[in-house]
């Protein structure tokens, strides 16, 4: 089923006590189109970059099944640039700089080929770009929206809107806080499903991800990983894992979301281990079949 | 099977967001044998209090099944007093007062009756008590110790000679960190368990907890609470329900102590909806099945 995805494509310069990346392919868009396309072929990139993108990191979402159509080019503009720098828990992170560029411009039309998207995740970006893609959508079945707290320090309004026509939203827990300004996560749920959305999906880092209803709640833990080298993009490419298996398995049901945040959790830790997209470029089926039976270990308990 | 039982009782002065409880009963010992009453009623107490201390309150555990014989009341002293205050979120706390009175003096002696048991849980005590304690043992089937990052501060060495004898740790997130000089929980457990345990328990507060052994792992979120007014005690509460499950069940298999764990997250979650033992005391087998319920749709999922 057909997947449009929705976001940044970037360059990144990435700091952790593991190493220093400089100038690394990066943007929520590329991750989530990255993970995705381990579970579905018909996926939609919509973004923009300028002309020093590389060609072949084009050619090789492509060759994954990737369409391009929504890609726009910049000829004399230059692909947007974040640097940042993890502290030594990895939980936290400062921003050294933030290059807007093409992004500043960036006001999507989608091709025709794309306004009869199904399936819809919208990374993270400007609440009014969020608004104008989904105004364009044709027969959506399921739109999943990503924010973070900055848009809510400089654009609740608009956000506001543009969460009132989803149907999954994903945050984290003090986003989900700031959001609601309630700090119980079981509260904090309540007033977000009176905005709009009918499922809330809460992402904590290093503890799991939340899928909440308003009837039902479900916990997936984070794998415990040996090694995490750099969390650049996990949320991102969870993102990318639960849309791609929904995606494909065509199923919106709650305990089918279930499976789905397993799956989205499963490919964020392939992506901590390695910088940018070292691992999420070389997984084979093999890999991700042996990691989600780590995770049923991880979670099965007969009671 | 018998359940040996050490660690404080207290007063505890407590203020959160919800209310400021004064002068309320506290204490390791005293949650853990609450909590642990729920499932056995062979509990051996061993703790120290003052001619202060209301005899209504040992009464009640009395009622319960909880021996005495071990409990020092010492008529010119008073109990061990702790006063604190939770910030806004719950995760962190000040302590504003400790007085140790009759604490200062504890150094156990376990009536005869007590050193067959087979099952002992290790309250936070200074290493050398918690030594003190086990080398009375006859004939320990599982032992269990409870520690925090003070006694990693000023008796680090004591505490390793008390975590060699242990089959169980339980410690919290940043104090496995601590202890292990690792970040990564993995490398952490792969170092504890060099040092004696066989099993680690990470309790990781409103993310839930890990058991770990040298080559398993499972999960347990915390049930997500409307409302948590009072988070002491959930700590001990939590050992309380799994040494009492372990215990009913006599049976230290890595599967059993994953439901172990499962009773102990429900027996935490009830503890800190009200301050001090106010919920502990109330509850019925119906409101722990129901909540085991909650935990069972928490977590599973059919992949």
């Amino acid at each position: 089923m057909s997947l449009l995805t929705v976001g940044t494509v970037a360059f990144d310069d990435i700091q952790t006590p593991y190493g220093h990346a400089e100038k690394v392919i990066g943007g929520a868009c590329t991750y989530i189109s990255w993970a995705a396309s381990y579970f579905t072929n018909d996926i939609r990139l919509t973004s923009i970059v300028g002309a020093d993108f590389p060609t072949e990191e084009i050619k090789e979402l492509e060759a994954r099944g990737v369409k391009m159509d929504g890609l726009k080019i910049v000829e004399d503009g230059k692909t947007f640039f974040w640097a940042g720098k993890y502290h030594e828990n990895m939980n936290q992170r400062d921003t050294l700089q933030t290059d807007l560029n093409v992004l500043d411009d960036f006001d999507p039309e989608l091709p025709d080929s794309y306004k009869d998207s199904q399936y819809v995740m919208l990374g993270n970006l400007t609440p009014d770009i969020q608004i104008r893609v989904m105004e364009q959508l044709t027969a959506p079945k399921l739109i999943v929206l990503d924010t973070m707290n900055f848009w809510m320090d400089i654009a609740m309004d608009r956000l506001k809107v543009a969460i009132a026509k989803v149907d999954v939203l994903t945050i984290n827990d003090e986003e989900a806080r700031q959001l609601s300004g309630e700090y119980s996560l079981v509260k904090a749920a309540e007033k977000i499903f009176t905005m709009g959305p009918k499922f809330l999906i809460i992402k904590k880092g290093e503890h799991g991800a939340m899928l909440m209803s308003p009837d039902k709640t479900f916990y997936c833990p984070a794998l415990p990983l040996a090694e995490v080298k750099d969390p650049t993009g996990a949320g991102d490419t969870f993102a990318g894992g639960f849309m791609g298996y929904l995606a494909k398995t065509e199923d919106t049901s709650f305990e089918n979301m279930k499976k789905a945040v397993v799956f989205g959790s499963t490919m964020a830790s392939f992506c901590v281990e390695e910088f940018s997209l070292g691992k999420m470029k070389t997984l084979t089926p093999a890999d991700i079949d042996s990691r989600i039976q780590q995770f049923v270990q991880l979670m099965s308990v007969d009671l």
